[in-house]
């Protein structure tokens, strides 16, 4: 009977708005790699924008790839060379594992890496689905007090983290975030618990800022129409004084205008948003007052430092989650979150237990 | 009549065991200066120390000298060229001003500068007094929801946060602080409003840890006589890895030795505490882990951010208090902080207000 | 008699075009102060631009002012408090010293201090004259083996050091320097003095490019009509990979978007060369490169490392002065630097020592 | 016949006193390792350690072991998955290369990877025979201006290197290494390389320090029975100031000591040279003046700045190689060695091919 034969239930994406759940095998981890038995798995922007546009810039959909990224699970196999995992951990997934020892490995940027495996990047498939590999080297064992949900949102963490760590905000700051979003949620749960003392966010949607609220955010500043020099003045008066580091969250030429006029001189304005390939900003503004421009891509050494706060209940990401759906609905999780409703969803891959 | 002369009492040390309450007259701002109304100081070990011995290394009491370094009071004249600062402004007072732009401070390290002004370091007088003068730059405007006595515990704070400065706490962190005196608890509060995610606390007292643990402790760990290595495996047990730093508050040799052995490779140890002039240490251990040994000497930048943090109750000082004297009954304050009884002793220098 | 009379010749920018030589009364230096007798002054495009325009940017001529900012004098005079100077020191003068310890003189960034005194920015008068008064703390004793000259070239050689500074130029860096002009020849030392292997140097004039190379640029690169791709590629081609380091000295947006596309994933581009307010640049691509994008301002913290490295020998300024003049004939030195003949004018304002 | 088969000459240390040149089978490498005909290896003290003791520290050589681990060779066979490198290319080897992607390679410090492979440490094998496999990615690439003998010797100079990284070395340094062994004068190159102004070594050895001037030192002090404190009395003296770095080289306590003496307030000591397990040292006098005591382990990422500074002539390490032997004279080479006559004995492993 078909019952014999395992299944291995996958949302594949094949082409511009062709999503697909489908049946794929279950694969053999390698030596150094782990089957994961998946639990958890948050919907990136990413996911979407792949569903719906089949590309994200350089980055082409030629064969069908499963998406996901933002994931948890646990541990079924284990590759014959792997000693820090065995059958039955429950780990977060770090989705980037470098493929070779490059020079960005080497001093410790690999996701820097050009040759990185990345889950749901286009040619290597994600993780969305029952049973996925993974390099043993990029899944974390979760202590019993985290949930898988949080292992998932570890990944969207990461991006705040990063983002924090980059600008170097450190104890005291004032830090603006610009957008309320998940990835301006996550950057403000980062500042703050890096020791930020107050942070602005800003954002076009009351209710994206209500949630920025509930969040942790110490002032919110709905913006309308007006200037990049009206918005760092307003960010100013309700600091008292400029932030000393500013996250850029949204990719909005305005906004990046913004981040430059509102930041504190000899500070540091963070790209994490990305909008159009060419931007107009006030460089001589910023040069002129020592305020360093950083991007970030992705992430690199950031679970290990999540799992300990989340362990010690120093962060909490859990009202980032909106809605669950299990695996098999996913086509309708992800029309959810293509329409913008609520914030965070999370799709439930495990049959069996739809716990967080 | 005597009603018409003012009055600045002041606790003066004259020699080793000589402590008075003495009239002085009330000092004239210079140009640069303010003169405050003092409101709350608390009493230091080295202001006991110069009390009981005269000295602290080779720093010599010579000549009388006004005890007292953390302190806040109000602004009640500013010299002619102060702008920042005006009448009725409630400041902290950064004890340590820099007498002139030399190399360190032209660097921002202007705490090593050899000619620096130190309130209370022979043969600069401090604060414990009515009335008080200081460089107008190195005194802080405190917000209305920051108490005075919270404005005094920036100074104990500030030896803290310096600590963790340099010992690059990050998110995260695995923290071994050694010692539950004021200091280490300065550490600790420090440690975690950085983003530490664990901090390990040792001491020989119960009582003292038992504070350590109200004031945020994750794991205390009582020391009677065990060997270096062996604290530095229990302290490993306790966090399930060894501390990536360790803020060694005691001076003693053996904790100092713990401290090396305690610390994750790659790590750092901060020595804050003091002992003796030699210290045998396993410093091959300490090397080949490239495990940093760093000191503190005071503090340098950290008023704004101990500010900030007070602002917005990220950092919660006020459990450091436990024993409150008028200044006229500073010798009864100075004995009891002495004898070692509770933690924290504050002077409370306003006649008309000792509240908090 | 006239001669009684103690003369200050002084170069004065009175409006725009209007340049005068004027005598001024000889300044008394005050109690951190020290009046000297100007040795040798560079001719900055600052001063120029002063002379041409009356502004730069925000800095308005809007009282007479004497220009000169790249100086170097002896001590004839020292005021009350100063200690480290007596009369007869040669020294090299830093333009900016700070008049108050605000915020950025704390942390070592007093370049940042908004209300720094700065020779020759509007209203402050600098010191292409005879006699001169400045800070002493901002007066740096010259060894022997060190010319007045090589003492006013600290003042360009500083931007370079500045710049290489904050792109964290080290041992075995390839570095890109956009521009051969003065300051791109600066940064070209001081790139090779911190360790670089090997600079490139771009330019449209072949002159200064063949200046360049024989200052110790290991490649030169002329620039017609080539797209920013074009240039990064030919950059790539001549080192190899891509350099870590790009030091943009033009300002010119073109430039500035070759140095984006030429700098090497996780370096750093620094911006010395000012163009108009608005840049239009390929933001996403350097973000998700983790290109850094940093300004300077001045410098900080330079005059120390630059003299000792004159001192050993270790970097050699002297190619970059083309010209000299006495301070008599200070307009046609103007008129010289003007018209871009040359690199560096120097302008000697000593009757009595034109040497070096 | 005998001619038939291949020989892979090595040079194996069986237990202490007891080394000898065997033939060993040629390896094969793996999909990620090259096969490398080796060319030139020099012999460091830890092999002559090996040699004569059998152990250092907890590395106990328990079976035999091929010593050498400062080498370069040319690449024969590449395996499977080697992209970067192709038969016939001459390269220098890191002999450190790590065996998993553990927590300190993720974060660019692989040197302090408990399970790293690295020739010539128990029990993994080192290069000082005819052929040996490698890492590819621990293999770098030689360009035509570089020697064979230069290549091998970028090992020493890493040690160096990542001394001066980790003391902070920067632009106009004053430095002071402790010891004009090889380690000594390799700290030197980097230092100056590094940007520092000037260099004073120290050494008890009169010719030793001869060397050390030959190969750039600015000063040299020859130590007798001098105080640590009279030491570093001395080393000011020549300097004009304390320095802000000292690279202790030797691993005696007395010198240790006067490291600590002798670095300026707010610098760096780097100990590289190892001593006995326990050492007493003036703990309070580094720590009050801020003076960071850090160790190093070996080093990472160094290659490919050496080779740059090799490639551009900044660095030359040519000087430093006193002695050459061919393989076939391995133990000869190791008595003189021993004996400690001249520098750095160079083992020639192709018996076809005895250039630099």
């Amino acid at each position: 009977m078909a019952a014999a034969k395992p299944e291995n239930l996958s949302l594949v994406v094949h082409r511009p708005g062709d999503l697909r759940l489908e049946n794929y095998p279950i694969p053999e981890p390698g030596p150094n790699e782990v089957l994961l038995k998946m639990h958890s798995v948050g919907i990136c922007g990413s996911d979407v924008h792949y569903w719906q546009h089949g590309r994200i810039g350089d980055f082409v959909v030629k064969k069908p790839m499963v998406l996901g990224h933002e994931a948890s699970g646990t541990v079924v196999k284990v590759g014959s060379l792997v000693r820090h995992l065995q059958p039955g951990d429950r780990v977060a997934i770090e989705p980037g594992a470098p493929r070779e020892t490059d020079e960005f490995c080497k001093i410790g940027r690999y996701n820097l890496s050009p040759t990185i495996f990345f889950c749901a990047t286009p040619p290597d498939d994600g993780n969305l689905c029952r049973f996925y590999k993974h390099n043993a080297n990029f899944c974390y064992k979760l202590p019993d007090n985290v949930t898988f949900e949080e292992g998932a949102l570890i990944e969207p963490l990461s991006v705040g983290i990063h983002a924090c760590r980059r600008a170097g905000v450190t104890l005291g700051n004032k830090v603006l975030v610009c957008g309320a979003g998940p990835i301006g949620l996550v950057s403000l749960l980062a500042a703050k618990a890096m020791g930020a003392a107050q942070v602005v966010v800003t954002d076009l949607s009351a209710s994206r800022l209500s949630k920025a609220k509930e969040v942790g955010a110490d002032f919110i500043l709905q913006i309308s129409n007006e200037s990049p020099q009206e918005i760092a003045k307003k960010v100013e008066g309700l600091l008292g004084s400029k932030p000393e580091v500013t996250i850029e969250c949204t990719g909005v030429e305005t906004s990046i205008q913004a981040g430059i006029y509102a930041t504190h001189s000899g500070g540091t304005l963070v790209l994490v948003g990305l909008g159009s390939e060419m931007t107009s900003v006030p460089l001589v503004h910023a040069a002129t007052r020592e305020v360093d421009i950083k991007g970030v891509f992705r992430y690199c050494n950031t679970w290990p430092m999540a799992i300990s706060m989340l362990a010690s209940k120093s962060v909490n990401v859990k009202p980032l989650v909106t809605h669950w759906f299990p695996l098999e609905k996913a086509l309708e999780a992800f029309e959810t979150s293509k329409k913008g409703l609520g914030l965070k969803v999370m799709i439930k891959c495990d049959p069996n237990d739809q716990n967080p």
